[in-house]
């Protein structure tokens, strides 16, 4: 999978209000102040058709999407994003980072939602077959400070349906995300991510250049 | 799955122009006039959410999504269209009738995307579960005969992408719905849709009436 001359695929994951998407962006200029090319991305989301397929799951219609119905199309948006986005930079050597990916369907589908392993396993082999993140963030927070940050940006930006969950919700959330983490400590790094912007861009930083050695794959970059 | 005063969950398959709309309004009609509580339905669609979702697949848009991602597609609505409309029929007794079904899933991504069986029958078990038709039309028309039809009400309606195919891809899509046909006979009969609306709605009445004898179940429900 990690073959010469591709990218890494770093995923970061969490709770409502951890700051991933601020964080990717600031991974994103940190790996391309020291030489490597990279690209921030999001899910749902992140190549056009997966952008419409966003619009369906996070509207705010009457009619509930079952926790299976909802694996699906997120599934589906995953697999259109790896095909039109995230294999076609990690072949050209790009980085890239990611702002939720695989687990958050497995926290918030299978964890909080109930769909059993076996169909989630399934589903993830479908849509993303070998492209596994080389390293997941887990942006770790309290639901409870996690949800005051994300009620005081709401007055900026959308307000999906999954922030009007309830704060049991957010806590069964960051227990999920937790037991993720430690169930694959090869791939996944927990962050405390209460500190400020600045604390936390230092924390992440140091678990890529410790994990992934950004600095080498740009110095055999440009000696290529 | 089939349990006393569970109705009965009719499939309409076939490619183009073969005029499965229309029968399945026919078949419905022709259920009530017997009395049997019978609903049309359709997909992708069928369900408002699941309509959402159709908009997405049927879109004209650049960016083609790949068989993997239309199969993950089709089943996020197909679920959708199962949880809020189809079980909630069958379960109080009426008869549903759906134009497609998982059946054009397996001929149009798999046989002619080259989705491979194992997972089409993966993503089959998680989306449709145990509410499988107990009865599949497959209404069977030359490629060329299908297409004029279709080319003919292009005038009044939608012209969605996979009316769009050649000729050669009709053909193959007939053979797929014919070997899926063939592989479960009990479950699938093959009508000839070539002769006229009145001929193919009687042979699926026949069908139909030999097969699930809706008059008993009318007469039973009565008596209930």
């Amino acid at each position: 999978m990690t073959s010469p001359g591709r990218g890494r695929f770093i995923t970061l994951e969490g709770g409502e209000g951890a700051g991933k998407s601020t964080q990717a962006r600031r991974l994103v200029a940190a790996l391309s102040a020291c030489g490597v090319a990279a690209i921030a991305t999001r899910e749902p989301g992140g190549s056009p058709r997966a952008e419409e397929i966003r619009a369906v799951l996070l509207s705010g219609a009457a009619e509930r999407l079952s926790p299976v119905a909802e694996t699906l199309l997120f599934a589906a948006a995953r697999a259109d994003h790896l095909d039109k986005t995230i294999r076609p930079a990690l072949a050209r050597g790009a980085w890239v980072v990611c702002d939720r990916f695989a687990d958050s369907t497995r926290a918030y589908q299978g964890a909080l939602g109930g769909v059993p392993d076996d169909t989630l396993s399934a589903v993830e082999r479908i849509a993303v077959g070998d492209t596994r993140p080389d390293l997941t963030l887990v942006l770790d927070l309290a639901a409870e400070t996690g949800l005051a940050r994300a009620a005081a940006r709401r007055g900026q930006g959308e307000v999906d349906r999954f922030e009007q969950e309830s704060l049991g919700f957010h806590q069964a959330l960051r227990q999920a995300f937790l037991r993720i983490a430690a169930a694959e400590p090869a791939r996944c790094a927990v962050v405390d991510a209460s500190g400020s912007e600045d604390a936390v861009a230092a924390a992440i930083w140091a678990e890529v250049a410790r994990r992934l050695r950004p600095s080498a794959d740009a110095v055999a970059a440009r000696s290529a």
